[in-house]
């Protein structure tokens, strides 16, 4: 079987139970460090699991997945994802394809970074809309995204490309550089979401340039143009919104 | 201190070692059932945390609030919440007034239901726009969301009403009363999500009036009109899809 356990947003205390278990008794665990990052080390995570672990590349889930769905074929193959395992498109079509081959697949799920950044920001989950990534390649589907949502009023989270780690102030200048007009509409930066130092602020997007969100991994959210009472009130409180924003409150 | 501890999707197994060890060390826990729901029983619960807990009321979480955040000013209170913490705006709305009145708070997260139906489906976690819930209330806010999802080529996420739990075949009775012209539309009913026997059936809305999906809790995706040939497929292998939903696919 073809086992994929969700880790969880910030260290190994992130892991359930049932995670735990099925880690126990699995013939092989790996760790794909690459689609998200982790802040216990492997040797962390070996010594709370009393399990060797094998750090997994990029290429061992895509390109040479087929080794690893052989081996699940007759062991029971567990691999370790930052996160919940079904957030990256890598890790669902793993298992698509372990299925394909008739062999038994099952996923362990956990809080990902879409769970924090609505307890990190007090923004309603059922008000974001669909969410995208700014990568470094160019590419601006991500401001299509964002328009889309602002026409149905709702909010977007951006995930920022990991490979290197791209900052708050490097996503807002992309931003900017690609649409101007948004300079003065409020978005909200979230530094270590899951983390105990993370660090959450809005502000309108030029101002957002000068924070010092401090070490990586941030994110973004793109307020909608109207925003719920509460969730003004949360985004003072939480993330010391200016009072200016209850402009856009409903 | 007041904590909230998303105890994931289906029972006690599903708690974090973090969750475990916070829960540990407080001096009252309550539990939260009114939002969601959990197969673990109270005892079941009492016996793996060796602690007693305290079913708490709606009216408790809303109303009498105060008396809450009142305690949690000299103690650790913990609220023990099925699935995450952040999905239901009562929590959010607690944490808020815990904060003003100077109470310090934290959030343990999970996995929540929006995890697990991307797990279930394979549909890709950034596809999905606004969510929304049908409740036994006249209203047809959730019409709105779907139009304004499919206007932007998104899913939509349709939570049912709990209180007492609505099936998928109320769900479309009600969407086909509502909008006639959903009837030919593709959607995707998932029962049980998160437990050992959930079950997902993708199939135009009139067919899915018909399918037997057994005990609630139900929920329901309406598809966005163009999927991706991954979501195609997934939908196929995961969730029984018909072979003509491939004139869906972009």
């Amino acid at each position: 079987m073809l086992i994929l356990v969700g880790l969880g947003l910030q260290d190994h205390k992130d892991l359930t139970f049932r995670g735990y278990e099925v880690i126990k008794s699995a013939d092989k665990v790996y760790l794909d460090l690459y689609t998200s990052r982790f802040s216990s080390s492997v040797e962390q995570l070996e010594e709370f699991l009393g399990r060797q672990i094998k750090k997994i590349a990029r290429s061992d889930l895509e390109e040479r997945s087929k080794k690893l769905i052989e081996e699940a074929k007759e062991q029971n193959i567990v691999i370790l994802v930052p996160g919940d395992p079904t957030i990256a498109t890598t890790h669902i079509s793993l298992v698509l394809e372990a299925k394909k081959l008739g062999v038994k697949t099952r996923i362990i799920n956990n809080a990902s970074i879409i769970n924090a950044v609505c307890s990190l920001t007090g923004l309603q989950n059922y008000r974001f809309g669909k969410s995208a990534t700014i990568s470094w390649q160019r590419s601006r589907a991500f401001i299509d995204t964002i328009k889309a949502n602002l026409s149905i009023d709702a909010h977007t989270l951006l995930f920022l490309d990991l490979n290197p780690p791209m900052t708050i102030r490097e996503a807002v200048e992309k931003i900017l550089s690609l649409e101007r007009d948004f300079a003065d509409h409020f978005a909200v930066g979230i530094a270590r979401a899951g983390g105990e130092d993370a660090l959450v602020k809005c502000e309108r997007l030029k101002k957002l340039l000068n924070f010092d969100f401090g070490e990586p991994l941030h994110s973004l959210v793109i307020l909608a143009r109207r925003i719920h009472f509460m969730e003004y009130e949360c985004l003072r409180s939480f993330a010391f919104a200016p009072e200016e924003l209850k402009e856009w409150v409903i």
